[in-house]
């Protein structure tokens, strides 16, 4: 029993969010308390056990926490179904790991394409402002609300080949004699060399049927120059044989003001923001901003004190928002959040 | 990892319960497990982390467990709505504390004004005769059934200020545009001296659009003779401007009988109860009251034995009842229940 | 809180299943992810209290996982209404044992009458090619699906006397005024001598309104050559006067190949299966036979490799599963799967 870890992160805070009108000033502020504006509240369990030989079993469990309510667990699309109240939904998952070989991992994890994502962005997986959160990854996924994760699926990870690191997952369908319905498959190639790194991914979601698939492909970098760490992004989505693509730009900084804090700050840029809508094609011209700043206290390891603030500008009919956790933006209108916020690791 | 405890109570019994009409005899009686008589039963996960010169951080996740068939969570009442199911809906908190100055809390906790009964109760937060379960405490509660905790919540307390501790508590409410909206505002003070404890708090609730609010005051003692404890108690709630008052007054005491055996006892009297329907205003003449004994072996400080008594009686159309673990009180019939269980903390 | 263990199993494979018509050959193969095909996938807390003079208090809260989308929990009968959801649905109990007379357990637990079948199967609790998973076990049970434990229920079991081990459980009904109303009784007797080991049970449930009850029977022996263990048993299930029996009868065989290996098959016959409609009552001739074999390779003793393959074959409109992790089998039709996977206990 000794290496069973129960784990997780209570992360609570106080948003003011405006979603406004430009033509016609601002509307419906809101003040209310926010759950994982810094790092998603969550709970979970995790172990390890050294099986002799450069062998490794291990295994995570984790669920969200709505940490206001106390609701934990959250939605799982699979197999074209969406189950809500699902405990262990941010992992589900066992995995054999061989030192010099790599890695086989069965059950519910990260999509690929969402680890590329958050490794290059000054928000890194924050509930506010980094390009995740705007970014459309997940099938059928509206930016921020989709499934970042995958269920009934494999991950076979490389060992560290001089820098690089390479994966691949494979997530089962769930029809009787139509293996590929609903399915989906991803690659990453993850390249680490002193103070840069590299990510790129790509990946490909059948709907159901076959008559539809949506193809996310990610790029990002960082470079840590000391006194400030740069990211630098690019993702974009297709779905089948659209002209249009969704895209999402981004360009983040990160520096360590002092040894207990940190400041931080990203701009992304959208291109043809879906609306929301049927198979969440993109929309030519609906362009949006974003513009967010941060900045963390660290009390200790595991207890940061935090501020973070950051606007919307969409056009045309994008709904881009901010903070998923804000009052939502409306079709064509910005939208203005500001948090502070205590997180507590444990 | 060190600082998380992992704690609960598996509280199971079997209790017989007979709501009776005094004209015609006893009807529908049951025999059944119960859990919780003595002590809700749960499970949660809490920890703390000294941060130095005086300050630390804390945090609770809890669940109540329905023992008898395993069911975990309950209902949260938030900004007018009812979420079921909920994990953690007992405690879902982040703490912030200076030795010195007092805390801030944020997320879902007990109400000031359900702290303040059970503190000067002899059965406690028993599931079984105490005054906390035919208090009309939380929004649009009916005794014993409402939302003993809030959500989205924030507490400010002192430190001990020469035996004094003042609590303030706010809940956010949730529309857009209208932050008064289901939000609520509640003091509490607790003073202790001695063998004397005194504590009283005020609390008012807005239903939505702020047409109707409900205020609760309570004020209860206790004191230490030695041989006996004994408690004494007021609880008062107006539904914005009616007249009549719900009104439930209390008196009871508790006595250690050996150095593992207590007994105690409390006599509780419910003015102008609600009838349970519509908003909860008081009816005038709707009297009720409730008379319950129990005894408790401690087998260990973990693990406990207990034995339970009581009867409610009810005029008009008052349906208070001795246990909300008992079969259900019909209006203006009287309710008797008697409870053998066994608690064990972990 | 130094007896509190967190424990759990995650167990992920990949099975190809097939469910196929006999005539017209096969269709609908499905090749998908599984959760739990050696060992129900699952978290839980347990501990015990030793409390003096041979005298010990424990609990056990414990819940499964389906590990592919981490949905926790699952499915309570209880009172004649199901609940779905239920966190701790495997286990929710607490216990006082005394050592040397037995011990009395109330809450949540497994039916007696599968405890007696698990004993003797060679694919134990396995969600594959085991006989329990075709035994008509728990109140309006279809095979493998029913409610294999009870709720409200309270165990008596007495010391160990001379290897013979005596239980009696009542499962408490639920409807004021009528105690009976879907309350259960069940005995069983495990007899163990050396090598030998014995299990009988008898189980009796009234439906609502007690118009109806079904009662179930188990006996089966193991005995453990040293080189192969060797496991035989019969189960039957009568509703109320019916004139027919649902009958399973299996042999099975165990072997330790090696110190890591070990290898296992099992054949079941049942007699007269219910068409899963109704209240289940044994159907004429609806006859099946499974037949499955595995094998398991231990990385430790926590993390296991393995592989099982197997078949049903139904006549009539029969439609016994060789797993209920299979793509569904049709009345009247075949089914096979194949799969394997990794099971790691923490």
């Amino acid at each position: 029993q000794s290496s069973v870890t129960l784990y997780g992160i209570v992360d609570m805070g106080v948003m003011s969010s405006n979603p406004h009108d430009t033509a016609a000033g601002k509307t419906g502020s809101t003040l209310a308390t926010t759950s994982g504006a810094l790092s998603t509240s969550r709970w979970g369990v995790r172990g390890t056990e050294d099986l002799g030989g450069g062998l490794k079993a291990s295994f995570n469990l984790e669920s969200e926490i709505a940490a206001g309510t106390g609701v934990a667990g959250g939605s799982v699309v699979a197999s074209g179904a969406t189950t809500t109240g699902v405990l262990f939904h941010r992992a589900s998952n066992v995995t054999l790991e061989k030192s010099d070989l790599g890695s086989i991992q069965l059950g519910r994890m990260n999509r690929l394409e969402y680890d590329a994502v958050i490794a290059n962005d000054a928000f890194g997986a924050a509930n506010f402002g980094g390009a995740v959160r705007v970014a459309y990854i997940g099938s059928g996924a509206v930016p921020g609300t989709g499934d970042v994760r995958t269920a009934n699926a494999v991950v076979l990870k490389s060992a560290n080949l001089g820098g690089l690191v390479l994966a691949y997952q494979h997530q089962f369908g769930g029809q009787a004699g139509d293996n590929s319905y609903w399915s989906g498959d991803a690659v990453s190639a993850t390249y680490t060399a002193g103070k840069l790194q590299g990510v790129a991914s790509w990946s490909q979601n059948n709907n159901a049927g076959g008559t539809k698939n949506d193809s996310v492909r990610t790029f990002g970098l960082n470079y840590d120059f000391g006194v400030v760490k740069a990211y630098v992004g690019h993702i974009e989505r297709v779905v089948s044989n659209d002209t249009d693509k969704v895209k999402s730009q981004y360009v983040g900084l990160k520096a360590p003001v002092t040894a207990k804090i940190s400041a931080f700050g990203q701009y992304t840029k959208v291109s043809n923001a879906a609306a929301a809508t049927g198979d969440y094609a993109a929309v030519a011209n609906n362009d949006a901003k974003v513009y967010a700043v941060g900045v963390t206290y660290a009390f200790s390891p595991r207890t940061t004190g935090y501020a973070m603030h950051g606007t919307s500008q969409n056009d045309g009919t994008a709904k881009v928002y901010v903070s998923n956790l804000a009052a939502g933006a409306a079709a064509g209108k910005d939208q203005t959040a500001t948090v502070i916020g205590i997180r507590h690791s444990f």
